[in-house]
């Protein structure tokens, strides 16, 4: 057994939360457990985006159990997703917080453009095609469009439209109506518009459906007609003439639609035929592999060391013309420090020797913008662009790094993160800043040679042979950074 | 004489306020008259960088003779800019209402980078050579670097250091010491390493200085030696050891140098030095063409019609690929809603049209961040670009333009620019807004016919022949472009 650890997948959706349990076996997942539990959260979702307590409360209960389930499994073959209804809730620390007492994994809230690029690891992973495809995958919040080819995305999007949230907008009352049904086809039309040209001109050769609700619709097509393996618009627009006869949400009563699914059906129906319409789609195969599968499989990849946001990192680089050689001195010189006050830092995350590694390499990104403000540019492009693999934290946390490699800190602009505190991010911009300012000059070999020490809040750089005397650039460069450092509280000497 | 018109360049320095008059004759530019008042207006600007009324009514004398002698120029044929001192103020808006009553021409305030740009342009065609040169303009407040070749920049950059602010802030009480040059020129150093880089890496084979400072120190230089043209380093450090003789400003007595700059030479000297060593510059030969040589030269390029600007925004455009035939279809529509409402709406700026065509050239430029808020994306790189031939206020309106081209707009992100009302900014953003929801399909023929009627605050759309009836999604777009413009007073009507 031991040759073949069982990985977990956990997703925290608007609607259900799912666990699926998996192992590999000569390379490929075998699933061995899946649970699915519905929890809708994105009912507790109110018009300033707070979520109830009372839903936080059902899902707390469901962690729980996954926890329960989960009991044996260590913390890093285990790997928990939150999307829509959680990525938008104002109070999320809050439901951190309490997530963190029942349950013990860290739940990573990823962005709509993750969640696309996730969805379609899953379906690339488990379906195969030799050309480009396009994937759509309707949740209870958002809906995710991608096109991509084998295991390659090359357009992702998530729009904030989902099946919940449609019912509840043009449902509301439970009354389906011909009228209604083109509202809000339109409405989601008018979300697709944005990326309809840029997908257009893509292209594909095929189109996937993921999800409960488009599987649901092809369950109804299926019961109407049991040869149909394939959804087209055809058979979604009769569908939508059973409904709008049925009038109401409540006498729905089709073969094939559970009763849980019965209550958001309308807004994912109305949505996928703005989908068939626009992007004039004719026939679309379902595929029961999504998220959760890309999340497996990440987790695969990740215990054998291979960390797809180093692939992110180098394409975003290699975009934007980097000077790579000081950004790999750079880098280097942040790894060696970050040596010398692991220590006495207690940084003890993996993670942090990466994220001063993938700072180092995008810290002079914004020069494509301008060369001054550089550091601001910087973080602004990296704050805003899709970043395969990184949370939202891990992107914000990047971003402030960068944003204060050089010139005065603001403690004020750091992000609050459920993870880290101020004094840790804090201690990553020092040795951010340290790295970037000893390689002043950009060459490779400086010829002076340091001992570092450090406490808590200081650091002190010993150079030897009266070096830095006799060097008044960097000295100056060292008296204007202890200035900037002690304005928040960090102590940095030098001699 | 018709056949000659003259122009004119004001220049408002922190040191010094110069007025140049030249006519161009067979296509050369003749200097016909030169004027140079002291204004000091750098010593006017306090820590929160507040100019005070005695600085401003300084500059109002002097704005008043220039007026008398320009007094039959024709307002294109004068070109005004301001530079560090006045890019500073904070309290900007207050000279410029009182310049506008004494001084009938447009100031504009110039960015660094654009300071730098229009220096080279000035020694660029003066001055021939064929290989790169590196061109260094030290002024009042701040010191200009350029890199270029022929008539084309290749690198501009603008550091806040200047001959006045660094004897303020090295020489405070008036004396000369060693260590207080030495202080001096390891500051500038700093101010120079986030260049460094890239300045070596493209690198130079002439030096040529301009300004006030440089010239000064070659007549100082040359009163010592007859036989130099040219700066050198030993040339400067043995000055300075003559200054440091002199032990006080107020006790310099070399010859070339004049009362008025021995208040601020040492500031310069000091600059000038670490410049020298930095960068490794053997010879500086000086030009005195500069920056008001620079404005003359545009103007008589906007004379003879070439706008540089449109040059810089399809260099813009061309590094950033942009989806060119939407952008050319938006501009389109955009200027054929301009004519339908110039006239209502009293659109008489001649530079209005040119705004709504570049802003639908870059309005799609953020899609290299990311599709997810483009609007935004755009707008921040076109804010934080180099725009040769931009002032800051038509940089910032546009910047504004292409930030509100979709989605909410928020008057009161809207920039308080001095030539321009906030209903007029609406105004031009509602045309974008329009060109751009009317290209939705991105096809060139959409197969409308459409007329337009606007009042103050208010546009109709008529569509011939119900077209609109049965388009639904451009229907929905327009209903919901009305809400956003009634959210801001605008009344949108179409049918």
């Amino acid at each position: 057994m031991n040759d073949y650890p069982s990985i977990a997948a956990v997703d925290l959706g608007s609607n259900s939360f799912h666990l699926v349990v998996a192992r590999e076996v000569d390379g490929s997942l075998q699933i061995l457990h899946k649970e699915k539990q519905r929890v809708y959260l994105a009912d507790g979702l109110d018009d300033k985006n707070h979520l109830s307590q009372e839903a936080i409360e059902r899902a707390l209960a469901i962690l729980k159990q996954f926890a329960t389930t989960l009991q044996d499994f260590p913390l890093e073959n285990v790997k928990v997703a939150a999307t829509y209804t959680l990525r938008r809730a104002k109070n999320i620390h809050s439901f951190l917080t309490q997530a963190s007492k029942v349950f013990p994994y860290p739940v990573e809230v990823i962005s709509g453009q993750e969640e696309a690029r996730l969805i379609y690891q899953g379906v690339a992973h488990y379906i195969h095609h030799d050309e480009n495809r396009l994937v759509i995958d309707i949740g209870g919040g958002s809906t995710e469009l991608i096109i991509g080819k084998h295991f390659k995305h090359k357009l992702l999007a998530s729009r904030n439209m989902g099946c919940v949230s449609y019912t509840k907008q043009f449902f509301a009352d439970g009354q389906i109506t011909a009228k209604r049904f083109a509202k809000a086809e339109v409405r989601a039309e008018q979300e697709l518009e944005v990326i309809f040209a840029n997908y257009l001109s893509a292209g594909w050769q095929s189109v996937v459906g993921t999800s409960g609700t488009i599987k649901s619709i092809l369950a109804m097509i299926n019961a109407n007609d049991a040869e149909q393996e394939l959804i087209t618009l055809e058979r979604l627009l009769e569908l939508k003439t059973q409904f709008i006869a049925s009038k109401q949400i409540q006498a729905l009563q089709i073969e094939g639609l559970t009763p849980e699914r019965q209550v958001s059906i309308c807004g994912g129906l109305a949505i996928l035929i703005a989908v068939f319409r626009l992007f004039k789609i004719e026939a679309m195969q379902y595929s029961d592999f999504s998220l959760r599968e890309g999340l497996l499989h990440e987790m695969q990849q990740k215990l054998a060391h291979k960390d797809i946001r180093t692939n992110t990192i180098a394409n975003l680089s290699e975009r934007n013309t980097i000077d790579k050689e000081h950004a790999n001195r750079v880098s280097t010189t942040a790894k060696w420090l970050f040596e010398q006050v692991r220590e006495t830092w207690h940084l003890t995350d993996s993670d942090y020797i990466n994220l001063l590694d993938w700072a180092a390499q995008l810290h002079e990104i914004g020069l494509g913008v301008n060369s001054s403000g550089i550091h601001k540019h910087s973080a602004y492009i990296v704050a805003n662009s899709q970043l395969p693999g990184f949370t939202q934290q891990q992107q914000t946390l990047l971003s402030c790094m960068i944003r204060f490699y050089r010139k005065k800190i603001r403690l004020e602009e750091f992000p609050a993160l459920h993870t880290m505190q101020h004094y840790e991010i804090l201690q990553l911009i020092v040795i951010l800043r340290l790295a970037v300012l000893l390689n002043q000059k950009r060459i490779t070999d400086q010829g002076f040679k340091l001992e570092v020490t450090a406490k808590q809040n200081s650091m002190f750089l010993k150079f030897h042979n009266k070096w830095l005397k006799e060097h008044t650039l960097l000295l100056a460069d060292l008296q204007q950074e202890q200035k900037y450092l002690k304005k928040v509280g960090f102590l940095l000497d030098f001699h």
